[in-house]
């Protein structure tokens, strides 16, 4: 392989960094501060490789490169708040323009997979893209509930967005997943970390 | 599968999340703050991802789950800094335990697979280890060099150190990588990046 095709390799592993700085909404499990991109990502990681069992034929490198990456549009796009449906609107054409330019870094076979990978992702098509999706919804609200709501109270969430939120997973996820999600959402409106509305 | 292994599992992906607070030495490659465990361990399979194609014969899913726990155990044992000779006396003890108890969270078959795998990387004897291993250095040389040496210069590091550290690569890494790291530290040590002792 010639040294142009690493040296772009290793240009778009240092642009990529710049996903360390991109906070979400939602707190660590220990409230002491906001999360970020790379952390969600990795811990998105995390949870398919040990809940991958749940789900059958997955391919579970593919989910677990998806988890890695669905966020680096973020670096140009900026994270757009789960519950912001205005922010939604135009969510897609930012994404897209994002995607072109940072996966436009490596050599064009990476990046053509890599941009796949990410669509793949985006339109929730495959069983690789579900299982990605549904830790990417049961991850905050982990850590959401381990907060005591903080992040639901500061924005005002009421159980009903959290509800859609989760309608994936409540509907697709493996049985064992949607029942333990719907405890955890029901649990958490009798503790009262949802806005009344 | 029974309610109970999924709880051991949200346990276990929970008490995780304390990664995100142990901090390495080294900075973002923006120099704005220092970098944590997670970041870093996402930033490695990122690494393996793209440049996986320099190792022939490589399993990638286990090589990118290596990368993803190998630093789980800091949550107990902390981070022990690279150039650091005292603290790598009792670090293999002190790591062991927490592997012990964090991994052990999970049900004991995941337990087991966690803990061989982070074994195996830690002995350095699978091709999967070493290429873990060798993006465990690349990562932060490139952030160092990013921000001019700061880390390097604040705890006084030389090039023979920076040479020893990265003696895995430089020895038995793919040409292309091992050529590619040389020319890094040569150009480090030119722009008096390190300190001469």
């Amino acid at each position: 392989m010639d040294s142009m095709r690493l040296e772009k390799q290793m240009q778009f592993l240092l642009e990529i960094d710049k996903l360390k700085s991109i906070l979400r909404q939602n707190y660590l499990a220990d409230g002491s501060r906001r999360e970020n991109d790379t952390e969600h990502s990795w811990h998105l990681a995390m949870m398919v490789m040990v809940l991958s069992e749940y789900f059958t034929g997955l391919d579970t490198l593919k989910t677990i490169k998806m988890t890695l990456i669905h966020d680096i549009v973020e670096i140009d796009a900026g994270d757009t708040f789960a519950y912001d449906e205005i922010g939604y609107l135009d969510k897609e054409q930012r994404e897209k323009l994002a995607a072109e330019r940072i996966f436009g870094i490596l050599p064009s076979d990476q990046a053509e997979e890599m941009y796949s990978l990410w669509s793949e992702y985006e339109e929730m098509k495959s069983d690789e893209a579900l299982c990605a999706s549904i830790a990417d919804r049961l991850q905050p609200l982990t850590l959401n509930i381990s907060t005591g709501g903080a992040m639901w109270r500061a924005h005002g969430v009421t159980m009903q967005d959290v509800l859609k939120r989760n309608k994936v997973t409540l509907d697709r996820a493996p049985e064992a997943i949607a029942e333990y999600v719907k405890n955890l959402i029901s649990d958490a409106q009798q503790k009262g970390f949802f806005t009344n509305r």
